[in-house]
């Protein structure tokens, strides 16, 4: 709804840190400055934890000037620190601890819009805090702002986060080929990227060839089954070409019985939302490759530079991060609610896009794959549609700030 | 010798690529194009194994600009390729098909000077041709130009390439350092940096800490034996500080009696100087630490990038790269021969440094560790003697050339 009155604020952080979610978050804060319908924001720490226990800043006051917001939009991970905390099921919310605490905290200090930045499991939070809103008689604008390099939400054209982890997929992977290619000897390099159940930062390392042809040799997506028999003979036609051949694989590679490639590496842990930690896919094939060929074999875990590389960070991702934090203050103080802001890439030869707020529900616990014609037939590649696709996502170098050669990254005073 | 007459020259390449090799391979072709002594420069492709079989290219020839050679700076790994070659012994060199083939070609096209850029394996090849060289009866000038990320060559205050691997892994734990902040449940991050040896690389993880106070918890190099017990006692120590321990390793990091840590993770191969490939150290220890503790662990293995982030380049040692092979050629034709270039640290408050030749005899294999008094009592961290050595290595942005927001790396017409 639509609150006639000046009211406060709140935005916290949760799921996975990314190199871009702080820029969101600089959005945020300023389009709140900017606006006379909003008296004070404040930062959650460790999202809906921070609120729980009360223990939040005043972003208002901190941030009183654009320098600030400049160097925490160039700050990787998450400055007012995540939570993985899953909220209980909306049935019989008002007798449930947490959601009373929380709408108490709400109300003494009149916080009527609450902005939440993170990916899948976030949005569940946005989803039930709205959903129960009404049941305490406390009227409220829930917005959620989407986060993660995986950029498997739906509806959004692509997640905040995404472009920069591709970036510097695409860029270490083009430094990799010029590592690999200097020797004459057979060698294969296999380069492990994140991606539990989609093939979209996978798919970015290919993005590697567009300057100049050299790309991975293959790339493989968890959206096909993975096939040994095939991969070996992939690798025996990539040896007709050139010794050192690199491979990107995801570290949710699967087989068609769905066991995990990389299952007998991994200790079988799992988060609160029940995700298994992956890894080891890349050092089985490598085990495999070295078995099969006998060649030199070397596996290479990308790891989590992926999510936080802010000194390689794309400028496109970079600012439609802090521009998608503002459009959803705009929506929220229009009366947006229970609604997850979406990235719409605009038709036309230039690239450009929008924002527009979409209904939680259909984006909650919802899973966006790597679409058919993004796969080649063979399954070991993508096609020039999915590089079309990703190719602006990359663009341009964000501002970084640095002293003595050395990062020098914003912190907030918890 | 000093040669009257006009000669040619030659340039290789050798063993593992660097960020900063291509850049010395500039300085060594500017050099040549300004010297009126040299006639034509030859680069030859996977250095002593481009001789033997005169597989070479007229470098004089195609950098007809400036442009070509900035760019060349820029592109990281060997450009003219790599080899691992090692020549026979040098008794009875004279009788020995390999020298033999190599004082031919060098007879026939007028080759008078001999630039080899590499580690400490490549200058065992500039002290055995310079040592062989008058049984030939061809009087010629080896000189070795130093490259190795691991610094850890004799004589060379540091060597090019060290400063742009330690400018990347101080760059990516600093990133990280943010990226594993961001939860309250505790957990240990530990990251595992190349050198087998010595622990240059390792150290520079602590440069992270320069300019806002957070570096990693410890710092772990091979020049100290490592004690599981004292590991545990140092987690639970910063344990009582703060949730998130972030922890620098070794690759090479050994026990009291010898036995690598990584040692059960490890396949045996090695190259073919006898050097083990290493890898699993963070691996078996995330085991252990998970067993001890019971928290969630991490390992990161930083891998590949270490010697290849062109993107991250120090504008430091991307000049001093230069500048090296320039004064190897300038060193060449005043008649220096069987010795490498060394970089050497002025006196002075302000960072600066002169090239010098140092007999290869000095250099070649012999290993430069990590000196006592750059590491503290412990034997867990290094010391502020450590940091101010390396904190001028990794100063500046390297110009570094992107098209779509991707490197745009020079390749050779091979």
């Amino acid at each position: 709804m639509i609150f006639k009155e000046k009211a406060n604020a709140i935005v916290g952080q949760s799921g996975g840190p990314t190199t871009a979610i702080n820029a969101t978050l600089a959005g945020v804060i300023s389009a709140s400055l900017a606006s006379d319908q909003i008296d004070v924001l404040y930062g959650a720490k460790n999202g809906v934890e921070g609120m729980l226990r009360e223990d939040v800043i005043n972003l208002s006051e901190i941030f009183d000037c654009k320098e600030k917001l400049d160097r925490l939009s160039a700050t990787p991970a998450a400055a007012l620190g995540s939570c993985r905390l899953k909220l209980p099921a909306v049935e019989n919310a008002v007798n449930n601890e947490k959601y009373i605490k929380l709408f108490e905290f709400f109300k003494k200090n009149n916080i009527r819009y609450f902005f939440y930045i993170g990916g899948n499991d976030s949005m569940d939070t946005v989803s039930k805090l709205s959903a129960v809103c009404d049941g305490f008689g406390w009227d409220m604008n829930f917005v959620g702002v989407p986060k993660t390099i995986d950029n498997d939400l739906a509806l959004t054209d692509h997640t905040p986060g995404y472009g920069s982890a591709a970036k510097f997929i695409a860029t270490v992977i083009s430094e990799m080929l010029c590592d690999t290619a200097v020797y004459t000897v057979n060698a294969v390099t296999i380069v492990e990227i994140m991606g539990r159940d989609t093939g979209w930062l996978t798919a970015a390392s290919a993005l590697a060839s567009v300057n100049n042809g050299i790309g991975p040799d293959y790339v493989y997506l968890p959206e096909r089954d993975f096939d040994y028999q095939s991969f070996f003979m992939d690798i025996e036609e990539a040896f007709k070409k050139h010794p050192n051949v690199l491979i990107a694989v995801s570290e949710g590679l699967h087989l068609a019985d769905g066991r995990l490639v990389g299952e007998g590496m991994q200790s079988g842990d799992t988060d609160v939302f029940g995700h298994k930690y992956l890894d080891g896919t890349a050092k089985e094939l490598e085990i495999a490759v070295k078995k099969w060929f006998g060649c030199k074999v070397r596996s290479v875990e990308l790891n989590l530079p992926q999510r936080c590389a802010a000194h390689a960070a794309s400028k496109t991702d970079i600012e439609e991060s802090f521009s998608v934090g503002s459009a959803a203050v705009e929506a929220s103080l229009k009366g947006k609610s229970d609604c997850m802001m979406c990235i719409i890439r605009n038709e036309g030869k230039e690239y450009s896009v929008s924002y527009m707020p979409a209904p939680v529900s259909e984006i909650a616990n919802k899973v966006k794959y790597v679409p058919d014609d993004f796969i080649n037939e063979k399954g070991n590649n993508v096609t020039q549609k999915c590089i079309d696709y990703m190719l602006p996502l990359v663009n341009g170098e964000a501002t970084y700030y640095t002293k003595n050669g050395l990062p020098d990254f914003f912190t907030l005073p918890f």
